[in-house]
């Protein structure tokens, strides 16, 4: 139980950072204090969020044909050389083993940074005829950066939970549906289930993962107007394939390379915005889908009626239970006032009340996290209720952030206009753009820092004047934000 | 689909090293290639059973009042030394990340062996009343042993897979009590879910886990008749608490330090006892419950009737997937028969055929995996008889693997047939004994490796001679065997 229920927490729209801060500590989802910068704990709160989040995905590639698999979290030196971009890309944030016991190893290892060095190699002994493909494999893991930039809970650390998937396929266009599904499975969870808004960026050449000929990224606005990058689908091409020579004969006798494509989601971003998008001053509000606890039944005592309710609460509870739900009753000896706000800072969605008058009425009195109201139900007609409000709840937060999202996204016309907004109001900056990188490097430096996030994918607009920047024909329509 | 229908597997009887070692690879559980020893890749159909495995401890822990959590998968160097003899039983096989990116770093860190050091600093913050008691957290994750004996798949390497539970208690009682809980979740598991027997343990002092006052630990026999340590949980005391100052202040008003309990499930070597044991000459026998795929139907074609074959299979197959089996219909173009061996193989309990003849009597043709036996059953009866089977599938394999140990379990009354069964036949063996470590080493050195693994956990039967060894008085009854 939390201690202090009086300090209210610092308003979220006027200072996000320490709102988070705070957040993330008085829900007791982490703890800060483990002594290693950028390594942080993850509460029983925020364990069983990542758990459910994680499951979300998981389903969804078991779903789409996708397979479980584990790899090593250490991967040996000569696997990680192998693609030359890649080691160009991660090399200077690796964490090297070179010791164990009291022996120097021959040959030092490194923590995984991400998988592809340490699936490939095994992936070659794997494909071998076109029958083999496709391969789709993916692995729920942490992963290693050693990260300069400042780091934030869940945001950004040094140990990251992601899922990775990475796939085979046998022809370039079996490798761009297969981007295609991995954005429809991203889609389907952000949308669908925790009712987050995005943008899905085509990025551009110099921001693409190393090693990669196209990135797909899954763009979302936190409340203090900066982009995070949530979760990333990329084309390989052969560039890994040659390099690991994962090659298959196909049905004509033809010895091919594999066309490859990788797939990231990080789940620790997804909750980070989950936490960041959906609270409120009052705390965590939690999507149905990813609650620890959906619904949390609170008695309200009346002398002399106690044993009553308790009845009524054990009945209701057990109801529940058996749907399915995820449910709890709060049979603590705190007032109820306390009870609320410890249930409102956890970010249960829904919460019942029942007291001698709802009884005496056959009724329930419904309180919906989201919108912080309180309504009465009939009891013979809750689980309809529930439902209801589940789709209810999503509809809501997914409502409340597109209206952010579209409010926060600005087209403009000129480089003053643009700078203006960058300075003073943030978002996404949609401006045509010339496609060239030194214009994207003037953005940067003359905003402290809001980069070129790519093109819309799918985006059926055409520029139709010049780069804003450097006044050449425009060649693309791109957004620009600033990323955390 | 495995392309080697003819060469049989080695007799698992006479020679199970050999049977385990191809076993593990011609089903495509592991792929030892991956270039460091010890460390191993785990595919799909091993992954998946992995994951079942663990999914059934993790609902038995949070059943049980268990939170689940995550920490860093590094521990910094003040942390790890801060409990003498866990330094010293660990200090030798840890492996040190000394760099990251080109510098040095200032402090090195480890990957978790095991993670009391990681975590009790924590608990240090979190412990702080009585009312913060008991404090019961579990992670799933992966630890790190720079093991120097022979590695073998899923039983020794650097890397495993496990469950660790770390709990606080107000009192050495409660202490007791946790450790009794856990020897029900692990015992429920392994009996009512995997049919595996087992004997439980009070291990001698000499082999407790580094800091604990008492272990206890579930051995299992395999095949070959060594036996594998699956589970432990041990009673702490006040080691860890004074080392890392996890103290309570108590009801009334005392400063106390707690009572800590930890808890090991070894989900990979659960996994390979799974394998070892029940498996057969044909592959892996799965229970139903851990088993990535429970039922598999297979058309029987049959010129002029397979659309009709197709519409049933389809049927059926939706039934089954409707009622939460999880059922795959291999619709492949290989025959029948490389389909049986193949899935057969792979260890799916439940087989079912359905052909022109079954159609026509309305009738499915069943194979139990376990007893390779067909029979016929009524298609409108099909549930019943799967929901029979698995019952009766689990009770099959427990009742064999029981009938192996005691068959393997002797006892010997002078030191002569002891050393004739530790030669020849293996097992457990049971002789009255002094309890003295001396006598613990010569038998270890005149059998080749043979260990005292303990007292029976809550055996009544006192010792009326004397010790085997030294002829000194005998103190208890243990069990000697040899481990791997």
């Amino acid at each position: 139980m939390v201690e202090d229920t009086e300090t209210p927490l610092p308003d979220k729209e006027q200072n996000f950072s320490e709102w988070y801060n705070e957040i993330v500590q008085r829900a007791e989802l982490v703890d800060l204090r483990y002594g290693v910068k950028g390594f942080i704990v993850y509460r029983p709160n925020i364990s069983t969020i990542l758990r459910q989040t994680y499951r979300l995905f998981e389903d969804a590639l078991d779903e789409y044909g996708h397979s479980v698999c584990n790899f090593p979290v250490v991967i040996p030196l000569e696997f990680f050389q192998k693609e030359a971009d890649h080691i160009k890309g991660f090399s200077g944030e690796v964490f090297w083993i070179t010791k164990a016991g009291d022996s120097e190893l021959d040959k030092p290892m490194l923590l995984r940074p991400t998988s592809e060095t340490a699936m490939y190699p095994l992936y070659a002994y794997w494909v071998r005829s076109y029958r083999d493909l496709p391969l789709k494999l993916y692995q729920s893991n942490t992963v290693y950066r050693y990260e300069t930039k400042a780091t934030k809970a869940l945001i950004r650390g040094r140990e990251f939970y992601w899922i990775e998937a990475h796939d085979v396929h046998r022809t370039s266009e079996d490798a761009v549906n297969q981007v295609k599904e991995d954005m429809e499975i991203t889609i389907n969870a952000l949308h669908d289930q925790l009712g987050i808004p995005f943008l899905l960026m085509e990025r551009p050449p110099w921001d693409r993962f190393a090693g990669a000929n196209q990135t797909y990224a899954f763009d979302v606005l936190l409340p203090d107007k900066n982009v995070l990058q949530i979760a990333t689908t990329h084309l390989l091409g052969e560039n890994f394939s040659k390099a690991f020579e994962i090659m298959f004969e196909d049905e004509d006798g033809t010895k091919k390379y594999g066309q490859q494509t990788c797939f990231g989601m990080g789940i620790s971003r997804i909750v980070a915005t989950i936490i960041s998008m959906h609270g409120d001053n009052y705390g965590l509000v939690l999507p149905f889908h990813v609650a620890p606890l959906q619904i949390i039944i609170v008695p309200i005592p009346k002398k002399g009626k106690n044993e009553l309710i308790t009845e009524k609460c054990e009945e209701v509870y057990q109801k529940l239970k058996d749907k399915g739900y995820r449910v709890k009753l709060d049979s603590s000896e705190e007032r109820p006032g306390a009870k609320f706000y410890h249930w409102e800072l956890l970010g249960v969605p829904i919460r019942l009340e029942i007291g001698p008058k709802d009884i005496e009425q056959g009724e329930i009195t419904v309180f919906r996290r989201d919108k912080r109201e309180r309504f009465q139900t009939k009891e013979n007609q809750l689980i309809e209720t529930i439902e209801q409000l589940r789709d209810d709840i999503l509809k809501e937060l997914r409502a409340r952030r597109e209206k952010d999202l579209e409010e926060n996204t600005r087209e403009v016309k000129n480089k003053e206009e643009f700078l203006e907004i960058a300075k003073n109001k943030g978002g996404f900056i949609k401006i045509e753009f010339c496609d060239n990188v030194k214009c994207a490097e003037i953005i940067k430096e003359e905003t402290g820092g809001y980069e070129v996030r790519g093109k819309l994918f799918g985006e059926k607009e055409k520029p139709k004047d010049k780069c804003i920047i450097c006044g050449e024909k425009a060649k693309s329509i791109v957004y620009v934000a600033k990323p955390y």
